[in-house]
């Protein structure tokens, strides 16, 4: 059974999440090429949906006849249903609890081949509106005091299938990076009443170096303190704190940045592998003020998506310190893709 | 030139280390096995010193004609000298400085494949007494505030070459998960008067079930919140805050521990790529008070050493939070592990 587990050295939760009879060897075997799989034995493609696990959400096809997203539990999910937290003491020094939470699989498309950089506007709308969609129904739940939206790409990007396809974690603690950045925010709103993202956003549009792109309501760019080669951020440039609140306008605007961002870094590096990570407010519906809740006001936090490629590997310091290496300065990484030409998007 | 950057939404620094001349194509050829390398031209076999920046330090081979460890600086430093520090604020949100520090490589034998595992305790011994000779020389520049030693092993761990080395870099900053176990140790220490890591090393020694070995001085244990399937701590069990002052018994001592414990690791997974990690004391030359630097007092923190092996890829998820998902319970990953057979140490 899937257990959060707190050390006495650090602040940071783990989940810990067997998965069933796996034994030693079992972890070298784990090299199978994505290329290897075909659409023939993808539970992910239209036609095999019986192979997964039974459907929470889907996006009608536009011809009505089929679907064109699917949401679909994660069938080795890393937290689950549990009737209480569970909350203890263990040995006098650590924490648990259950591994109380969902694990969701967004099938981003039927088509086992269509990845983001080739989908058209109307495809890339359907996913944003999913996702929002189903993070709005999991944040009425108050035991899920964060939920997580990501995208793993590639094997190297810690993908195990290649059929296009994002996942949503949901959990019952605010994970400690998240929180950081919270306080941060906060103690930025508290000193000056302005957002430090828009701040930074504007900070950034001002200089110009590492901006990548500024169109359709968002503003893309190469954060200055870049932990991997071609990492970027997308703002909403209006204020808002929560993912879910996007206006029409923003979820067509955000669609057509993640295709027109992804066909940059694939028209540049080639098919890359990359993850990108959505940082929103907590689960709003926890109140403040309540013990190990985080409140976020509608004014100190900002969402957005880091856009995370997997060129370089992260190595001992890394893992030691929390103290990376970038090879690939962000200006010269934002020139490189400001400059790659793609197709408009249709 | 390195630099070394802050970014605003977070405490976390960043060494920018351009690598002369890299394109965005040249990420993607990063993917020679190191199978490939043959001892006739790697450059730290022996015979081909001449292919190194110049040596730094070298334990002599027991028969006096050549060397059994050599320490050089890394060619491709992520580090460097520098006249001064030039901090300063950039755009008014970020923080940089130079890339002051030093980087080297430890080449832990001549023979291109003499991994830990394969090593005699002399051997062992000579490498352990080089990483001390060596933290206690950087030590001696008040400039660097934290020296962090650390061992890439397989290509999956970061290595890019195969012959057996290890790695030290210093840094003017103390990165901010050292800074985080400090304080919690110390806060630990004020409520109590005892080291948290003397502590929690008796639970796990009275509880057992997580214990690898007690022997020769150390004991090895699989942390109750490991982030990484057979993830491994190995703890002094005198207790002392400062790696450098082993005495010539424990110098011995984790020569055998980290020999068996790799062999351990070998025996039950194969060639498994790892990541060691060495925690210790920031530069003791920094006085207590002083702003930016960190006092540890003899008392309230205890090295150690973590041992990462790379079975799992770390994706989308974790690098959005700092939170993981260990698919292989520590307790289980222990009992594997003791209950391996390995040859003695000779």
């Amino acid at each position: 059974m899937p257990e959060l587990r707190r050390g006495a050295t650090n602040h940071r939760w783990v989940i810990v999440a067997p998965e069933r009879g796996r034994r030693p060897s079992d972890f070298e075997q784990r090299g199978t090429e994505l290329n290897d799989q075909v659409p023939d034995n993808c539970p992910f493609c239209a036609g095999n949906e019986d192979q997964t696990p039974s459907e929470l959400y889907r996006s009608p096809s536009p011809d009505g006849t089929g679907w064109a997203v699917r949401v679909i539990p994660n069938k080795f999910p890393a937290l689950q249903t549990y009737p209480d937290l569970g909350r203890e003491s263990v040995d006098g020094f650590y924490d648990r609890m259950h591994g109380v939470g969902t694990h969701e699989v967004v099938i981003e498309t039927p088509d086992h081949c269509s990845e983001f950089p080739a989908l058209d506007e109307a495809q890339g709308l359907r996913i944003v509106d999913t996702y929002i969609q189903r993070l709005k129904t999991l944040m009425e739940n108050p035991w899920f005091r964060y939920v997580l939206l990501f995208k793993n790409h590639g094997k190297e990007a810690g993908a195990s299938l290649l059929h296009p396809h994002s996942q949503i974690i949901a959990t019952p603690i605010v994970p400690q990076e998240v929180r950081d950045s919270l306080n941060i925010a906060k103690a930025y709103y508290e000193q000056k009443e302005r957002c430090l993202f828009c701040d930074i956003m504007l900070a950034e549009l001002r200089g110009g170096e590492r901006i990548v792109e500024d169109a359709n309501g968002f503003v893309t760019w190469a954060p200055y303190d870049a932990r991997f080669p071609f990492e970027l951020v997308i703002y909403p440039k209006r204020h808002s704190h929560d993912f879910t609140t996007m206006t029409a306008e923003e979820r067509v605007g955000l669609a057509r940045t993640l295709i027109r961002t992804t066909r940059r870094l694939k028209t540049l590096l080639g098919n890359v592998p990359y993850n990108f990570v959505l940082k929103t407010t907590p689960n709003p519906v926890a109140r403040p003020g309540k013990p190990g809740y985080w409140s976020t006001l509608p004014y100190d936090y900002h969402w957005r998506i880091a856009i995370l490629p997997r060129l370089t590997r992260v190595a001992g310091f890394e893992w030691g310190t929390g103290f990376y290496i970038n090879p690939m300065p962000p200006e010269q990484a934002a020139a490189y893709l400001r400059d790659v030409e793609i197709s408009e998007v249709s």
